[in-house]
């Protein structure tokens, strides 16, 4: 494991760095590659960048770099009034050994490492890569529980299609998938922001036949963001949870970078409060936040910003839970 | 007529393509440019691409390309539930034969093509082009029916000018010229977002006597967009109106390739919302959506993207009329 | 003096032109280089490009050009109905002769020149550069008045770190040291936006000891912009105020061209209403827009764009406040 | 078939119109999707917008509407003063059917379009896609010939691994594949403008044992273009003979939106100069130019600006060719 | 006049500042916009920033700021070892007043701001503007003189069409018009870097018919610039000349930034070193550098920055001239 | 130390992986902070993340990064025909750790991280930052060797002034000050490319006066890149030498992203020619690429890819020098 500030330590006496500086960890987050390593660790990030299955723009590969780059290196939450880096041991994993080209073997590859990391006793926080690698993440943990989880699902789109252009395998259907191989039960199942022009009504039928919950974005614009989660709370309850956000239920505003933006979507504002609530709340076993595709360098790129803080907020959330248990 | 989907039927016995493959038509439409295949359509797009009348940032000869390539190809509205496509036949027209650095020319080139398709009994959306295309394209529609129109006129300026840097023709007064011609009702023309630093107190007067409602952008902010949209069914209330947007409603946030962005401004929630219920509620003869300046390409281009989805409001919204009436 | 618009009235008659043509100046207005020219003005427009003490993505030392370069040249507020160039005699005075890598030779001639403007009775509005000038820039109207002055700050930090990386000086630490200098009355002074992920906790027990107010975006979010306006202005009463506006207090969205970019922030509308009212409110005696980075160019620069729409709300502001005088 | 220049005729009475209006095809050409107008066509562009295959930056579906859009519309070559649309009757073809995320149904679907060009007597010239398009390219017109044929590679790399992470379908592998199959005749195979990092020994011995002849980027730089072309028409000789250009050849100066550049290579100049005399001097059968990602729009992107003029540059020595037999 | 390094003087005791502070002139040079301050000047910069006569993409009129803006602000050249602002006076004229969407009165501008700089007795310096401004441009110098001079013209297109899409005014017109009109000799007037696409025969007819000199890129390539401006020097030889550079010359690798890129250009180095030696070599009467779009800022623009050296290489040339005289 | 193609060995069975996929090092190498584990490293790679001592564009803070993911991961020159990963230990050694705003400790620590690589047996190749690094860079290896070193130094600018804007410590004095400090032997050090307009003759005055010897862009045109590297091999002659590459040498068009670019450069083929026969033909004992700014990301950033290749091409010279011993 390679500590980044170690050398800051070292050389100046200083317990932090440059941003710009050093190992590429997410946050400056000591880093490994090693499972050994992962020993006493709360939470692992983890890469995993493909982009072999998307119907559009391509560019997720590049995205967990984008987000690890989205400084800066502190913790502390400024209206949460929590550090989760002294609450929580985080580590950064490391990318899945992605094979460009091969969906198939980079999808195993990816639930090799988030049960790798599951395995530890660590909850796994990816970062994408185009939506379909939620069917590995999630599929890891429902394995490594022996159980069905929940899943909050922010979106776009429902990505429950049973097959897209003719194949089962695509970024638009690993929660199709998932339901249907037992993985997540629908009964805890909820989507929120859907709008725009995808799926369609067979997609929908399946849904509410399955008993999933869909929030569209008319809801989230007339309820307000604390009765969404409310009542997302409510549904999803006790027992293990999966959160997995597409970056594209922000409006493209706030998130211009990635494959399928729709216009009329969430703010981050109300993005990040949710994923903090939901995580602070709720007993998250795994998350992912997926589909950025990087356009700029750095802290510049808005949509790898907008997951930088997603994951920073669940981090948040989950010391947040921590500290009050 | 040449249908894009033709391909994929013969070769794989899909509905649909990529997006980004085959012949480039707004949302994939059947495309034609010759006025016989006009029977039976409902809509057409048609494409105003010049820019040779604007005060600022020229591009926009290239927004009605952008438009359209801003996918998808779908149909389906997510919140509405509804597929405009199998309620309405529409067709992509292709662009107005529009003469460089001549744009005398070029209006009655646009005046022309959108004349094509009333007479065929069809519905022209005329994607810009800056926004004195909207002389023509109201001008085709009142001419063909023989009465003056009334307005909605989504935008951050009134467009109202006599002249601006001593010229009668440019994007800063197309509806002085349409009131003062005679084909704008100017009692059922509301204009809304408006805000800024132009025009001045002259062209305020002027509107002010001729009885045109401005729906100001703080207005939209206090009062809500549902009671300005509201509103504006009541003030336009029955008979023919043309709907015209220009993108720089939006916030620069939303729509930041155009011309004269001016900050503080709508949000696309908003905007398509009020842009499906005026077409749903109103007798919409016309309607176009201008000022977008490509900066990117693809659905990456946030303005173009946000006029594409602007035009499948519309649809629709046409289409939830039709399916009612 | 220059005054832009002497060419045009020359040659066409006109009292305006392209926006794009002639001498580089805020919003057209005559540009001087000289003290002695600023008798009898009321308002001046100074550049303070510097970024030799940012923390993340440096560029902010060009920013000034490109605020002045963000169009419109017109003065007429649209919303509230006045000119600000028929009450105010406003000028560009053009740059604080900074110097390349010398941070401290920066600010010696930023605080002579805002000084100079000062002492021939203006009120300087300080375009950045990075947020540590508004340590010269406060002190200069501190020490020219004799006493504190209040402060509105506008921000997603605080920048009242006693050090940053082991210096005192830095875009991090102005405001802290104003405060200790005495430069600064903390009872006077207001946050507003606060957010993200530094400082930490001693920073925030040091403004509390001071007895600053610290408004966070949960409150603007909860409050309202409207009682957030209200509470500032109960707070910081009579007296001298600055008001200090670091475009980073938007959100990303809005601004993306910045260096410490913090998704979740102020929208443009409730951040342009804030700053016009409260230079209408106040007794203000000085401001500064700093941290923008250009990434276009003119309009184009969404971040520049924005900045130069808060001056000109504040010379709105201004203007309101003299006509009711 | 569309032909774009028609409407310009009967609105303007001119031949020819803007480059950014109406259908969007090669050059202003007319536009078929159907093979039953091609007959009587001597070349047919076809595109192959798919880039599943790659091993680095994806974007490369986007490539034929890039090069489609790369204006001008005029013909004539003003060295060469032959104009090839007076010589030789061209259509744009459109794209084949590819399908997102399955590469070996594009690939069909690619060699079937292909072939519907050859069976109507036309040559066929593919923009791509990846450089895995070759392969559906070159053996369409093998085995329309029912022989091999000799190829022209102008490439960085030679692409011509066994596989590639364990992949034998790449876009590394295509010549590999097409020599293996016998499609291509490796004693007539000449490769030109190699440098770079890739492959290693064991590809360079499969080439040199084969007897394909590798000409690198330090021959290109002493020997001169001339001597190159010459060298080449004299190994390929006589017999048809396939031409494919992957434009990272070029120097990313001159074409920096492709997938894996490579700092060293290829002037313009010579490109363009070279294509032209090869196509007259050569029985050319087919050809493709391939590894196009737009990064800007229009003639603005320099790697779709670069393959525009590679694909007119051919059509001009075909035209050559034409007039002296 | 306003002198940028004055505060720099009084403040620091430099001779210069920092390239991006203060106001914005060429070279930070002297700047001012009355013909009064003109006596004595040797060479006076102009900007015409306009572009509503092009035929492809808009943008030059932002083309005289961008080339300002590309910084140094020294004057000594390196390999000529000669600092031409220790030999000649130069100031910065500002921009003619143009009028967006009207040609003919920017036209009327142009001719008339060049007119005060020759009445001065300077020689005119213009900053593009599409190319059409070089009409204005030269008849100034030729009516001033009062007889037709000769004309180095670098392009890849010849403009000397008589009309475009029926327009006679136009971006592709202004040689044709200015040698029908008497103001350039056909016999002294030699074109360097032609290429591409426009125009055809006719206009090719027409200037051997003329006897005008057209040297093409396949010149330059083969006999090398150092002929190629040795030929020029012959054929234009004594008398007056004015010296026109559309950076359209160079190739798109070295300029990107302009509205008909064409690949196969020249060199940067070439384009340079021939400005030189031309300037020095000939009696210039008047240059202009046109068709910049800047599409980045500052000297990160590389058409701009290309631009800005062509004008320092032209004013070098001019001060080894008076240096030898 | 972490081997990133571990992972790929682990899951796979292959010996290397995705070029965007886990930990970032130069060319994928392993990767290391700690001093203890450079025991028998032949070559180490540090990067000198900073930027706070230039005179026009910042942003080289993000060029070691940058660098870093400019792929590709192989080490097989194809035209040398070796592989340096297969004949030099080399690693990367991640970055000094610098701090922001305080050049004076970054500089402490760039000293002192390459003097770690050193006093292992390594030889550093220094990734800048800007060209200020080059101070601690060449001190370093300098007071290792206990005598001053030859230097081989390509650029646009002699950055030999012995003062900037009123300050000794620039990115334009350091060889000034090695020189004079006795670092570097003024009679073995060689400039290669020289142009533009910076500095003036009191810095060529002294250079001539200390025998450096200065070979302009002139010089490398006229006399060819095999006849520079001829003479500098002949003049650096044996004893140690550092080579120092700013990649301002390369023309604009080869390397845009850079501080302060200057057209007329040198080409990417000829430069990265002459770094490896240079390393091939000297005794190297550091070197370092500096001045990059990345604009783009990967391999998209043109200076960062040719930044990459010419350290690519110095390692592969050192392989063929270290064979052949």
């Amino acid at each position: 494991m390679i500590d980044p500030s170690e050398r800051y330590r070292r050389h100046h006496g200083l317990d932090y760095g440059a941003a710009w500086a050093g190992l590429l960890s997410f946050a400056g987050l000591p880093y490994t590659e090693s499972p050994d390593e992962l020993a006493g660790v709360d939470v692992a990030i983890v890469g995993a960048p493909m982009d072999e299955l998307v119907s559009d723009l391509p560019g997720t590969r590049f995205g967990p770099r984008a987000v690890r780059a989205a400084t800066p290196t502190s913790a502390y939450h400024l209206e949460a009034r929590i550090d989760w880096s002294q609450v929580l041991r985080v580590v950064d994993y490391g990318d899945a050994p992605v094979l460009p080209t091969d969906a198939v073997a980079s999808h195993r590859a990816i639930e090799a490492t988030v049960t790798e990391v599951l395995a530890a006793g660590a909850l796994p926080v990816v970062l994408g890569g185009d939506h379909s690698v939620s069917e590995p993440d999630v599929r890891a943990c429902a394995l490594h529980l022996g159980r069905p989880v929940g899943l909050v699902h922010f979106d776009t789109h429902t990505d429950t299609a049973s097959e897209l252009y003719g194949r089962e395998l695509s970024h638009g259907t690993p929660f199709y998938r998932l339901v249907e191989q037992g993985h997540v039960d629908p009964a805890r199942y909820v989507q929120i922001g859907l709008r725009g022009w995808w799926p369609e009504e067979a997609e929908l039928a399946w849904q509410a036949e399955r008993g999933i919950t869909s929030l569209f974005m008319h809801d989230v614009r007339e309820l307000g963001i604390e009765e969404i989660v409310g009542r997302t709370l409510g549904i999803v309850g006790h027992g293990p949870v999966f959160l997995t956000v597409d970056i594209d239920v922000l409006d493209p505003a706030y998130a211009p970078g990635t494959g399928t933006p729709e216009p009329g979507g969430m703010t981050a504002i109300d993005l990040l409060w949710a994923c903090r609530t939901l995580a602070a709340g709720l007993e998250l076993v795994g998350a992912d936040v997926v589909e950025v595709i990087p356009v700029s360098h750095g802290s510049a790129d808005l949509a790898a910003l907008a997951a930088n803080r997603v994951v920073r907020e669940l981090l948040t959330g989950l010391a947040l839970r921590r500290r009050e248990s």
